[in-house]
């Protein structure tokens, strides 16, 4: 820890990464992004979409290690981020089990972890269950730390894939309605999403049951940029107008008894009956894993586009590990 | 999920991964397989046991991302089919701890995991406590599926390295007395690798205690081939006429009562003194891991093919890969 | 097992991994080097470390793959052994949470588990928590075995990296005074340390509380190697001598009180002020990871290497795996 950490702590970059806004950034809140900046990522996460159907692979990080301390349990998001680095020629480090069998479980402190794991490697993704540990492990890096989700604070990954997502189906994000239902309380995932939306010109719905509403401080920043939004406790009330469906989990460790959840879980699951009566160029969305949220009737109508969803994330994943090793 | 599944459903066979009978194919059953087929695997797979023998490595899969997802324990299948693809240049997704601590752990179906996980790689393995898991995983799939192993159900790639073995071993299966000792009840290795053999002009032999017989459906099938068979309850009945002595574990919580568990044991571990009645161009195999069933004394018999076997798997699971990726 | 296994029990090398002393051989214990060879590797080292400096990686093990078998838990060391294959362009097979869910976890002797991982791979590191069973492994393989601890037996490649530490930090080992604190009873790796520095012409300080110090053979062997060497029971006695202060984990379990713990803590943790006192040119090292035995205000002195300490780990490994395999 000599001068690189304290020129990162003025500027948030690390030197030695190459130039461009995202060579050698941390990445660990939706709050460091402006649109220009989504951009040149959207642009390069498309160029992987087309090298990855043309070619399969691409050896732009040949050589380069990517390490993985995963502190609770993810496949998708561990997955989507080792595949993202294979797929461009380099390879991973993984921390077996590390939730429960690693130096942090034996009490070393995140900040120490990711110490060793920067000696090793060439850039470190952290997913705890602690809101700020991905930002404190930046605080100690010499190498870029990107926040794979700490707890219900932020999730800046999931919600950049979310925004390309909605881009690559319907061509701009501008003019869109986007209908968030379910448990609106409790997921860093729309958190982040609502926060990141309002850097567009959309229009944000939530429907949710009262005790799972959109938190008071992502309705004030959503506020802030100007965004129009309104909260509803139906879903008939907006799925008309609604051009993006994007579902969420409803989690039966949220609720007190399971009559409350299942009265939750029958009100807003998504069914072919809810769709005929949506806009036909409407997409649906979800983060993923869905137990019962959508039924599987669903998958098989083409606005369906939560499969694609993930497979766009490996680009958006891809497309990151470049820039901020500063190879794109 | 759009047109690749439903011409998946019709002729078992994935578009987009070139031609021959392997290429784009969910690898399920021994009951797929023709001796023709067999023959183009094994060919390939002598290739390769050339090929890591000279060079210890191939270019041939460089840029494919092979997807692992195991339900349960394996030590020796998940490593053979890292091996197989890492040695083809290829790279492998792990699940880490994906039956305590995934998706599926959390109440997702295998469908969707699969269906994750093919987002990212270009063909999975799937090996799951429940029988039939890897079939719906491959329905629900647009990239091949390979079963390693679903419950008692069937292990049909351990059956193609057993078959594999002995023509490695002998030269040729036709003509071959195969005696399977110990548990044959619960086996699913010794089930498929018995219909696998019905493809041969083979004689099979069941040695094993009453309480854990071949299932009367695995006999029919093979009946039905006009396979000679026949059951006894003492290895020396048989020994004699053994070319392949099949040895498989004989684990403790099948039985009752440890007295009975123990009577079984003694009756048929393999010692240098079964070996000195045995043929001496007999081989003995075992899918391993063995616990006392083959006493290491064994070991240094030159009949004792157990090691050289699992090596044997990792070149039959290379051309497995090549050409269900239509690369061989 | 045919003839390799014999050969190399009676010269300690495996044939057929090329000419050199390190070609092809089990590395087991600290016993086994002397200082030519030591520098041989630390010579490779260097280079590992300039040209991972300048490019990155290197693909010197192209093709090759690496098994580990950690039976207990271990961030560090696995992930050490991984990037350092990854970086000389090798792969790794790991066994997923092998202390608990293996084929050894099952039941299955360590050395049947080698065999097999030799069968798909070209050498073995293993960890296990029994004293010996890296050397068990090893008689079995026809691969090289690398010993990654055993138990409360050796560490040797943590003393080689502490050794190189020295070396790139200090120029030189000979006429060092090197001061281990903490409980030296208990832990491998300041034995191994302690055995391989004996090689050199250096003076060794122990300071433990009475109940914690270095085991008798561990003396006996440094004194029969004509080293200097003397027992303190504070750090106070020899701090302003030392040149290299090694600092080891003291271990809550290995107290029979709370109390008696916490008194060895207060006695030996590493504070700003501890290093007031210290000479100028002296470093700090500890094998990581550490709780509360070096406060983390030490960590911006300049003396304090326990992180650079594990990088030179890499660079140590990547030398022992491309000497080992015959390609360096």
């Amino acid at each position: 820890g000599g001068a690189a950490p304290s020129t990162a702590r003025i500027t948030g970059v690390l030197p030695g990464y190459g130039r461009g806004w995202w060579a050698g950034r941390h990445i660990l809140s939706v709050a460091q992004f402006t649109r220009a900046e989504l951009h040149a990522l959207f642009d390069v996460a498309t160029e992987m979409k087309q090298m990855v159907s043309r070619a399969g692979h691409y050896e732009l990080l040949r050589g380069k290690v990517l390490a993985l301390l995963f502190l609770e349990p993810s496949t998708r998001t561990a997955c989507s981020f080792q595949a993202a680095m294979l797929r461009l020629g380099g390879t991973c480090l993984t921390v077996a089990d590390a939730g429960k069998r690693s130096s942090v479980a034996k009490g070393e402190s995140v900040e120490d972890t990711v110490r060793t794991l920067e000696s090793y490697a060439d850039a470190a993704i952290v997913r705890s269950p602690v809101v700020g540990a991905a930002a404190a492990a930046a605080a100690a890096a010499r190498k870029p730390v990107i926040n794979a989700g700490d707890g219900i604070g932020e999730h800046p990954t999931q919600a950049l894939l979310d925004v390309f997502t909605m881009r690559e189906e319907l061509g701009t994000v501008n003019g869109l309605t986007v209908t968030f239902v379910g448990d609106l309380r409790h997921g860093r995932t729309v958190h982040s999403l609502a926060r990141l939306l309002s850097l567009y010109a959309v229009r944000l719905r939530y429907v949710s049951p009262a005790s799972l509403r959109m938190p008071g401080e992502v309705l004030e920043a959503v506020a802030a940029r100007g965004v129009e939004q309104s909260e509803h406790g139906s879903l008939d009330d907006v799925l008309r107008e609604t051009d993006v469906l994007y579902v969420t989990r409803v989690q039966r460790e949220r609720f007190d008894t399971v009559a409350e959840y299942d009265a939750v879980c029958n009100e807003f699951i998504i069914t072919p009956k809810t769709l005929a009566r949506a806009k036909e160029t409407a997409i649906v969305m979800h983060p993923l894993p869905r137990l019962g949220e959508i039924h599987p009737d669903v998958d098989t109508d083409p606005r369906a586009v939560y499969f694609r969803q993930m497979e766009y994330g490996m680009y958006v994943r891809m497309a990151l590990l470049a820039k901020v090793l500063g190879k794109a």
